[in-house]
């Protein structure tokens, strides 16, 4: 159960603070989808310690819950026992171990040595690389052939490969980095020593080579805007969201009702923010609109060939989730209005121990003055405001800043929203700007693989692609995908040449589910429930709406597309198993692209009428803009998923004029 | 100048209202690009009655600012005198004449009767012909066979043709339509006698055909929404937006400025609100971005073959803005929240004589709790609140509402959103509902176009595409459009066989900047001034982003395309002329679709480095669902300029953290 503080306000002008954390990681779980107690993470680590198998080098670079079956989740009711387990991954002198431990009998379930896979990357690892560099002596080398003989400012880092590049990858824990001289800023990123690059091996703790491609100046691009002198636009007065009566939603252990909506959370270290159990009370009745809906995976490949920069393939969570928490707190005020009320999380550090990560969500009511409805008809003009409610958590993933957004709306639709934001990933370059040769893709320009967005400073082309998991349940486990194609009709009418028709089709199996948007070829997306008909005699259903969106312009058999894999479609359907949670698989740190829903998929599965699980990529091409610089101003993509024949008539229709 | 009415908080629990309606219409107009003033209406009135061509039988069915030349306004000063003419469209005894008449002279420019065109419909012919119908004995007779003989609560109604359909249309005003019982509700929206059509003359005011294919009971779907009760859900507390010292922007005639935006702006009867002169105060320079932004024109194409179905294809600006204005009242606290003021504006009646809307647009700031950007960093979490000015307007044509933003934010966007609200156009069929024979698409099935939303109704498959104008002056009025293309690029490299590269390419004629939406050939539209670099080289620009959207999948050559050839293209840019204002043309009854983007383009005039146009298409298409009776919930789409190398850096990055 997520704790929270709650900020209530009495009168507009006079806010009373109620911070309200209350001590919700002690309690034993209460629901089998409760994110891991306090508690349960010593339980784990007491069990591993006392396995025997665990000595001085085993290191916990990962413990999750291991989610139960969807079976024994829906059968479960309050006052059953809770049976919890957790997946455990440790590294031991370069091998990767499995563990599934069972909380509840306190016992080690399986352990397993898997050389076959590499585990997450964890802070130790960053830690010793970067003390491994700068003791190299060709590090300390070239950096002095720069001027730099002072290597306290000096960061060295070394990424791990997201996908397997290199036929020495094969049981070897190889990074790839370089060096940022942080002197006069607060930290790395736009600082690259470019021209120089190093390869590591993780394992060994040890520089396999240093590439010295000749000294390119550091970028000088300001980027201490902490510093910067903040300006209030003239004659701006005070705005806020007010509820002088509270918020209206509840939150009783990790369930939230609001108005007619239903829900659980938990925040997970790996994805985020988990939704579970999403429905709506309608009447007497709980209707299931998600069993289970989250963020999977994140995949950000960059467009630069160079030494140092066609590595730079991340997928995100996966690869660096271990290195703390995927989500970073939260500021009230900025990240979220002042009705909002916070939750924090649990994650781990590396011997397993649980540590807290405060104010890592938060849940408020937002109102931004539109209508939900509204009619006019000659004298009468009729409506309602749009109130919504938003549970939001920010995933950083070293310089990028992703607001990730679960949106309940009152007209039963639910949102997801991605706010991109932070400090894009930049290359230092000789030329000062683009009038010294300057030219988007032409070959040689100091731009041909970005955009100028500072002096000195090129943003690197790359694409962002999120995997959502969506594992729609509409009244009921058992959905099928129908894809309602609009089809041209040619006629034979005085009037009108053609027309379209709407012609449904039911997916049989996986590859009938594989979707690309085609403006010329539109289809709806339905997830429908044809068990339950409505009172007009369809299915009842939810629509998945894209919004603007992106695919994969790489080829599908290249390295880091094997991996990335979830973005060649814009919709995947799979039917519901246990272990695939992660569109680019469990393992991504040099990953082959076997896991994920590339390979999953290859088997072509029956999905019709049985529990199926929706996959939306969400992706956007980034050139970046001097705008970008130095932080990116939040840019926002969403999709939604939509009541259609799931309600009799209009939900919002009774609501009162009011938000 | 739009007059304006405000409120103002000074507690959030005790509302002090300030309605403050400024006569502003009596005002002389103060800036060639102010809206007709109720004076300049009776000028124009007076100088068309005084030159002796109007008779007892001419009807006033429009009176639009004719605007200025653009380099006349651009060279205007405060002060100098300002220039006002009219353009005016009359009907006499079927034939349309157009007359230009100059206000500030008081004199009758020119006066052209156009027998090749038709004159929008106005209100008076929709009520004679709704006596010449429910006159007609067949008519009569046919509403006799269905059991109805009071005819009190009869609508019979008569929609102009959105396109040049039929040979018998040259040189007629042909209007197809039927009748609607209005018995037990208030309106006559789902309570159309489906099966009887009549084609009348709207010169001759007669019946030129009944067409009675047999009874079709009436729709009895619940339609009454007004008589429903409203339902608080429970613990519903209430939720405001506030601004305890009042709004941040300020009015000065009709020029609005808001932080570092500036912009006018006008309520045109036909188009609805028209921003000018949109731009950025940057220090001591206003830098232009818009000259002139408005929703340009709309086109509702149905589906459904059948008589009196298949001409329905609505042009819904140009068709029917002359029945009063195409902007109707918002209701506070509905349509906008507490802190909006607003606006009326002036359209004619069918003397000429000046006649007030009220309230038909509001503008408000809005904070909805979202970040303009944030960044977490270690210990440090840095970021600014979003906050933005709408300006709102509500078109509504008939049944559909729309609600039509500009909302400019802090980061130099200008987003604009269309909402969809309002009431379907159903039909009435004689199955109950699905379960009987229903088959999206199936031949003969009783929702074969479209979808049942109630017993016995059945919503038909339409699309909505929308053609906004946008006379971009970035940075001045010479602009290129450039596209900038991401290419991919196959690669000798052993760690990536490809990636994507930028190719940009400024389009030099008409046809190299029709741009449709392909997400595996994906392209950034830009509109950039070559004339004016930002500090990096590159020159400033606006990108247009698309949002969510679609494209017209009817065959060009159809009569309804030919009008709405709009939708073709995601985007058009022309060469900016002065009389090119309307994407479907200046009159669109009847249109052979010779006027408008698709016959101007034709020329593949030269658009590079000179005064450009940009018109984007908005669309959705529109499959209806049950949530959709007895009104549609808002369904948003939107698009945004967004400054793109205007500014040297981040724009919100010195604002302060509160929004």
């Amino acid at each position: 159960m997520p704790s929270f503080s709650q900020k209530t306000f009495a009168l507009a002008l006079i806010t009373i603070l109620f911070p309200l954390l209350l001590p919700a990681q002690n309690q034993s779980a209460q629901h089998p989808l409760d994110a891991l107690k306090t508690q349960e993470y010593w339980t784990v680590y007491d069990v591993l310690r006392d396995s025997g198998k665990i000595d001085k080098d085993t290191v916990t670079h990962s413990v999750l819950l291991h989610e139960p079956a969807k079976d024994k989740v829906l059968t479960w009711k309050a006052g059953d026992p809770v049976f919890r387990e957790a997946d455990v991954i440790l590294l031991r002198k370069g091998v990767t171990i499995e563990a599934l431990v069972d909380i509840t009998g306190r016992k080690l379930e399986s352990w397993k040595e898997r050389k076959d896979v590499q585990a997450p990357v964890v802070v130790s690892e960053f830690r010793e690389l970067d003390e491994v560099m700068k003791k190299d002596p060709r590090v300390i080398e070239a950096l002095k052939k720069r001027g730099i003989t002072d290597l306290n400012p000096i960061n060295c880092f070394a990424d791990p490969f997201g996908y397997f590049a290199l036929p020495e990858h094969e049981g070897h824990r190889i990074m790839m980095g370089g060096c940022s001289d942080t002197h006069g800023v607060y930290f790395g990123w736009s600082r690259e020593i470019e021209g120089l690059q190093v390869k590591v091996d993780a394992t060994e703790k040890k520089v396999l080579q240093v590439i010295d491609e000749g000294i390119i100046p550091v970028s000088q691009a300001p980027v201490n805007y902490q510093d910067l002198e903040t300006v209030p636009r003239p004659g701006t007065t005070p705005i806020r969201i007010t509820q002088p009566l509270g918020p209206s939603f509840q939150i009783k252990g990790s369930e939230v009702s609001w108005q007619n909506w239903r829900f659980r959370f938990r925040l997970d270290p790996r994805v985020g923010a988990i939704v579970n159990l999403a429905g709506i009370q309608d009447g007497d009745r709980f209707r299931s609109v998600l069993y289970e809906g989250s963020m999977s995976e994140l995949y950000v490949p960059y467009m630069d060939p160079a030494v140092g920069w066609a590595n730079r393939v991340f997928i995100d969570a996966g690869e660096f989730y271990a290195t703390g928490h995927v989500l970073k707190p939260l500021r009230p005020e900025i990240d979220c209005p002042s009705n909002a009320v916070y939750f924090d999380s649990l994650a781990w550090e590396e011997h397993g121990f649980p540590v807290i990560h405060s104010q890592v969500a938060c849940l408020f009511e937002s109102y931004s003055g539109d209508p939900a409805w509204r009619h006019f008809e000659e004298h009468q003009l009729s409506g309602s405001g749009a109130r919504v409610l938003v549970l939001r958590t920010a995933a950083v993933i070293g310089n990028y800043d992703y607001v990730l957004d679960w949106r309940f709306e009152r007209d039963g639709n639910l949102r997801v929203a991605v706010g991109a934001t932070g400090i894009i990933e930049t290359k230092a370059v000789k030329a000062k700007n683009a009038s010294e040769g300057g030219g988007h893709g032409m070959a040689g320009a100091p731009d041909e693989f970005g955009h100028f967005v500072a002096e000195n400073t090129v943003g690197v082309n790359h694409d962002h692609f999120f995997s959502y998991r969506l594992d729609v349940d509409v009244d009921g486990v058992n959905n099928s995908f129908m894809a309602m194609r609009l089809v041209k009709r040619q006629l034979n009418n005085p009037l009108r040449k053609n027309i379209w028709v709407v012609e449904p089709s039911i997916a049989k199996t996986e590859k009938d589910a594989m979707m690309d948007i085609h403006l010329e070829k539109p289809a709806m997306w339905h997830f429908i429930n044809s068990n339950v008909k409505g009172p007009l005699g369809y299915p009842t259903g939810y629509e998945l709406m894209p919004g603007a969106t992106a695919a994969s312009l790489l080829d599908p058999d290249d390295g880091p597309q094997k991996v990335g894999a979830f973005s060649t479609h814009q919709l995947w359907v799979t039917p519901y198993k246990q272990d695939e949670r992660f569109a680019s698989g469990v393992y991504v740190t040099q990953s082959k692209g076997d896991d994920g829903l590339a390979g999953w998929t290859k088997a072509n599965r029956p999905i019709e009428n049985t529990d199926i699980v929706a996959w939306y990529t969400l992706g956007f091409h980034h050139v970046t803009r001097a705008e970008d610089w130095p932080v990116m101003p939040v840019m926002w993509h969403d999709f939604v998923l939509r009541p259609f024949d799931f309600f009799p008539q209009s939900p919002v229709i009774t609501l009162p004029p009011a938000p």
